[in-house]
């Protein structure tokens, strides 16, 4: 069996992203009505609460998805080098930082929503976000420098095509945010969901996100 | 041996529950008393913290008990895919979301015991979780379809018959505490006690929540 | 090779230890000194902040060494079951709750040295801790029942003596804090050390804390 | 193959990097202006964050650095002892310490450019360090003492040559420090991103950081 050499860089990551995602729930806090908790009160005090809930969701399916696409990356990863190291940590600055323009939009939103630059913070976030996923995924597969050495090309291929389309559309959506934000914060929204499913192949579609394919591991050990 | 492709999605769920877990101390905190911090102020300072030390405890051995149900689902489940992950996805944010409601109704029921809402989205919570374990275990043993080859198919029939039992008795849970918030809680305490046993089978009841069931493992190597 | 089923509670208590012991650092925080931190007015806050870092550094070893004791335990139980699964619970939510004491102590000590349920509560936390690594140990270790096959029953012994030594000891370390609070702590302080030293066997007192002995793996692949 | 029993060691010192890491975030909040958060007020909002972002930044860079390179000795380092597990603890908690020294000179940098004390801690964490750094891989490589037995011993030595600059280059940027704060700084960021970099070596440059030297893995399993 080849060896795979990415482990700790797995298992370093892996505890980044947990933390990252649960830490979103420190923004939760119960709503502070000094005397009168009554159930009225309560469910008033909660609905005042939907954009915190809002933002706790959305963070957490972004950080999410982005964790089930490192995931899918480092399925056809074995190896890793210096430049490697320093491309995943440079995304996970940019997975940790994902909270603060977060919790700065459903502030300014819920105040202002005719104003665009927390809108523009935001969908900026995730451009360069797509823009690094890019250069880590294209860094390793360039002429199969750190994949496994049977890797599936097809599967490769796909991804590359998959990953091109990010900062071209992460783009389109900052244009957007300029004309309307509610419409940015959509399109966004289905981008997300778009890279939550793996990327399209002729063939093999089903094994795209396992751990490892199955045809290659069954002549291991 | 059967390849186990669940590596880094039990690594990054296990890393979510230890955080989740580990952040409800941060709910704690020492009593601040100004000046006179002698042992009979002390005392007193400590004995009003009891229902913070209450809803400590009760988070703790929730999520510790949900673990323990999700490493029990994982020694079965051998494979995944986008359904599963999101599935899991869904389900970590509803064990992130625990020490919100449970510090809601900490903080209403020492103000106001004849309130009800509180525990009815603390039991909801309950109720969406019991929905959620249901899925991902529905979805991964559907006709075995993430399962292992050589799966025990008395243990896969065991956990499904008492995970159905789950929304069931949360159903009632949430109706109970229309009546009683007291005795609503206690007969939560009850089922969490139910879902730390393991599932009963006819034989094999000591191997059901290892790792791996010892007869498969010993052709292994 | 025998299996070794307790890879995920490893893991999961990994996670918990990991995150209580950097949880620590979020009591630091950089003294607020409103105009003037000239270096002579941050020396003065800094020097005013030490109990803060004697607290942190105490919490931290104690932290550490109960998971170098954690380790040590899990080179010889290689097999989980329910009861296992509860009782690592009960223990984690005894290092989880560690800092609270630590925190408690710390403050009222530099407020009233002369008072002494602080430190009874800081020591009976020890004690109980020290209770439960021997409840853990002694249910995995009767009859062998959690260990491995080929587990070095001398190693086996020397732990079980050394962990009676435990509750023992904190008893007497309890029973001295009404007496004296310094003197107390200074006990503690050389028990911490007392188990950071693996425990003295007669022969290969050099590999009992090794993730697995020599002798017993070089059969193993 | 020869056995790897760091494995835990590793894991531990991954979730604390990771936690470490990752709360670095928690610095950041949104910055509470009342009433009026335009995008004018909220970009001068913004622009005031600056020393907030900067400290982000370098901390965030300096914890990964420093995984990086536990991550390269652990490549050599095979065997574990109790000095080797105290030895790690002492580094983990300088590790945990960094956000402190970090906040605290940005807090004073920005009221005080002119004074050295803020600056001189931070110089002061990185000397000890580096200190420390030394001392666990002198420790391990001491006569191989912990190192796999088939060590690349040009791999060794050069590590080795490049960590003895270590502690005397934080000397110098000490007593720099005294002299210029931010030409302290400067030095200290060529100093991180100097050990970013692997040992130079005469031959195999490429292979250093990977998880295990490939030539010696082939001969597994």
């Amino acid at each position: 069996m080849e060896d795979k050499e990415t482990g700790r860089l797995e298992a370093f990551s892996d505890g980044v992203f947990a933390v990252a995602i649960t830490l979103l729930v420190l923004n939760f806090q119960a709503p502070t009505i000094p005397s009168s908790l009554t159930d009225r009160a309560l469910l008033d005090a909660l609905s005042r609460q939907w954009p915190m809930i809002f933002a706790f969701v959305t963070s957490f399916a972004t950080i999410g998805i982005m964790w089930i696409n490192h995931h899918r990356l480092f399925n056809h990863i074995k190896h890793t080098d210096t430049g490697l190291l320093l491309l995943n940590l440079l995304l996970l600055l940019l997975i940790v930082f994902v909270p603060y323009p977060t919790a700065l939009l459903a502030q300014q939103y819920a105040a202002h929503p005719g104003e665009h630059y927390a809108a523009v913070l935001f969908n900026g976030t995730y451009f360069f976000m797509a823009l690094c996923f890019n250069l880590l995924w294209r860094y390793a597969s360039y002429h199969n420098r750190l994949l496994g050495k049977n890797v599936d090309q097809h599967a490769v291929a796909a991804i590359s095509r998959q990953y091109l389309f990010g900062p071209i559309s992460y783009i389109i959506t900052l244009g957007l945010t300029l004309i309307s934000v509610p419409a940015s914060l959509i399109l966004n929204l289905i981008l997300a969901l778009f890279f939550a499913v793996p990327a399209r192949q002729p063939r093999k579609a089903l094994q795209i996100d396992t751990q490892e394919p199955r045809e290659l591991t069954s002549n291991d050990s």
